[in-house]
């Protein structure tokens, strides 16, 4: 028996060993409550590990936390700033990150290695090293520090995005916590996805890996506000063992309860960054079942989730099944157009691929709904999967358009 | 020598021996002005060559067509509707489309197979086939008929997009005309990419097919509105032969000019759709240059200019290079970021992979244009490819955003 449960006002310092703090060191612009530097740190050394941007054009703090990774030492802290992305800031942008790293290790007493850092703000611009610094020396941190840092690390973002769930088993009691910011998957400008997960659960470094790729690959890698990545996309993970369970390795008992609480985790932050996707005003799911193979179900979610025309019928109350067949048809996937069911927030639209009739009004009222589930059902084998994004609004476009500075 | 020349006023029936002829049938609602239902005629069957949606939901029309162009016969008419898209519409769907080609060829004294049909509309909705009886039974067929055939086979299209260019060679003197509609890549209520091209010149089968998906590889498949792609996407060739030239086939003298002039009218129809996307205000045109082959920078120029925030940012007068590099990260192709060059409304605004200093209100009165070229060079090769699209704006989401009804 495993008992997940979430932790009522959980985050990222929930999980034992952690603490964190933040500041205004100066590098956003001033504005009422504003913090755009914190600091994660674990008294106990972690075993860490990471999921970084797909973008062929990776910010210095990616290319620093990549290198560090590689090497397989352990990490103590992380230091995250908005305001300033260091991207497209060359060798001198590099050399910038990996000196923020060091006045962290020498604030705290440890090692540069260590510490991983990443930044998110305005591209093509240094980072403020002077403010850094002094930010960095103001810092204090707590055990209660975990909501501060979430704050630190906003940009666009309407609300801080946090969750912690605790796991019970008859073998070990752990917890694992996360903090993420991202309204837009990319916005050069302001904002990009970061995911900062801590556990104190014991976990060897492999098996660590393999369960942040496999719970990434439900969770952000399902999310889709605008079809855009980021240079400076990261997720990291670290695991300070003060938990004292048997270290959890593949096949080992816990490795499947670590998993699940690890996805839980993991599509609670995700559904947050869609659903605080710019200018949305509702949170999309949409499940497409019975594919051949979970790649194909994947591809055809993610392709439905993610069409502009089918967001903005979302927004605009439209049960409009044609886009979502269209936008099924142009992802690649093996689709029979005659075993092909499809529902809108609850109602049958499409039925072995012939329109259903349906009281149009009582559909617009079901899509008015917060949350609109949308449900593509293949007929041709058992894979399923689910993505996530948001509705298309005028206000996307005002946020978007709008001057660099 | 080989002379190349647009003609004033040109359209589909300046070719000689082609006529069109257009009525209001009841598809569409009345409207003032409203056409929906034009037909197209060659005196002399034509050699035909076609290109059809890549989506895996086809209209019925996709699949009438798609199979009489297997058979290789020869074509004489092709019927449009609006209005009614005829898709996901099962079997009835295909017997309407098969009958409506028989309604055409007993109204002119041809053969079912001859005839080729299209329809663009709502979908999930059969045609009214007495309405299309009728009206087809109105149509006047005529040389002056294509501007009417034009206005006949638009739906959310704000102007009728035609164009006709005359060739002139030492050996032989022809010409290609085209009408096009289609306003978002799909609007599966109203509208999809339909496109009808026409010439005298006398063309082996081969390389009329050969010709085609050349010049649609350049033209129609570099146009993006939104991205998604619609169940009915049709081009269609036809060739007559009349200006009795040598037939044209792989190889011979003139299957360059024939080729470049084919280009020319589907590069000018191309982006007359991308110029009409739904609510645009601009014509985005993105060159990616220097790739290491042809397929590369097709990919990038097509991912950038299809680039939600790079859209925003066009509508927005914003030089927000840094969402162009993002879009060429993600696009997959190979990137080095020290060579990287790009310049937006011919503003250099990256050397070498970093940012340039430019006036910022220069650099916002040059996006001030109707035209927007963004070239990026990645020297790294000789290729190059251009894309074209339109900007995003606040009128696009309130367009797709209302009902379907």
């Amino acid at each position: 028996m495993t008992i997940i449960e979430t932790v009522t006002g959980g985050t990222v310092t929930t999980p034992q060993g952690f603490s964190a703090g933040a500041t205004y060191a100066g590098i956003k612009k001033k504005g009422e409550n504003v913090l755009d530097l914190g600091i994660l740190y674990s008294r106990e050394p972690c075993v860490v590990a990471g999921v970084f941007t797909t973008n062929k054009i990776k910010s210095a703090a990616v290319v620093v936390n990549q290198q560090r990774l590689q090497n397989k030492g352990k990490v103590s802290a992380i230091i995250v700033n908005s305001g300033c992305a260091n991207s497209s800031t060359g060798e001198q942008g590099l050399a910038d990150a990996i000196e923020t790293t060091e006045i962290v290790a020498k604030a705290i007493g440890i090692e540069p290695e260590e510490v991983l850092v990443a930044s998110t703000g305005v591209i093509g611009v240094r980072l403020p090293m002077k403010s850094l610094r002094d930010g960095v020396n103001q810092v204090v941190l707590s055990p209660d520090g975990g909501h501060d840092f979430a704050r630190a690390i906003m940009t666009t973002d309407t609300a801080p995005k946090e969750v912690t769930v605790a796991v019970k088993t008859k073998d070990a009691t752990f917890t694992i916590g996360g903090v993420a910011k991202g309204s837009g998957m990319i916005h050069p400008n302001l904002a990009t996805m970061l995911v900062f997960l801590t556990t104190d659960a014991a976990v060897a470094p492999d098996f660590l890996s393999q369960a942040l790729r496999e719970a990434a690959n439900v969770s952000f890698n399902m999310i889709s506000v605008d079809g855009d990545t980021s240079p400076s996309d990261t997720v990291l993970l670290l695991a300070n063992g003060i938990a004292e369970n048997k270290s959890i390795s593949s096949g080992s008992p816990l490795a499947q309860p670590f998993q699940e609480a690890l996805n839980q985790v993991c599509i609670h932050l995700a559904k947050a960054i869609a659903r605080d996707g710019e200018g949305a005003t509702k949170l999309i799911e949409v499940t497409v079942k019975g594919a051949i193979n979970f790649e194909e179900a994947r591809q055809a979610a993610r392709t439905i989730v993610s069409s502009n025309l089918v967001k903005a019928a979302v927004y605009g109350n439209d049960p409009n099944w044609g886009r979502v067949t269209a936008a099924l048809g142009r992802s690649g996937i093996e689709v029979n157009e005659p075993k092909l069911d499809v529902t809108m927030a609850a109602i049958p639209v499409l039925k072995n691929g012939r329109p259903l009739s349906f009281d149009r009004q009582t559909a617009v009222t079901a899509l008015e709904q917060k949350e609109v589930i949308i449900v593509v059902d293949l007929h041709l084998g058992n894979a399923e999967a689910t993505a996530w994004g948001c509705d298309l609004t005028e206000q996307y476009v005002v946020i978007n358009s709008a001057y660099t500075t």
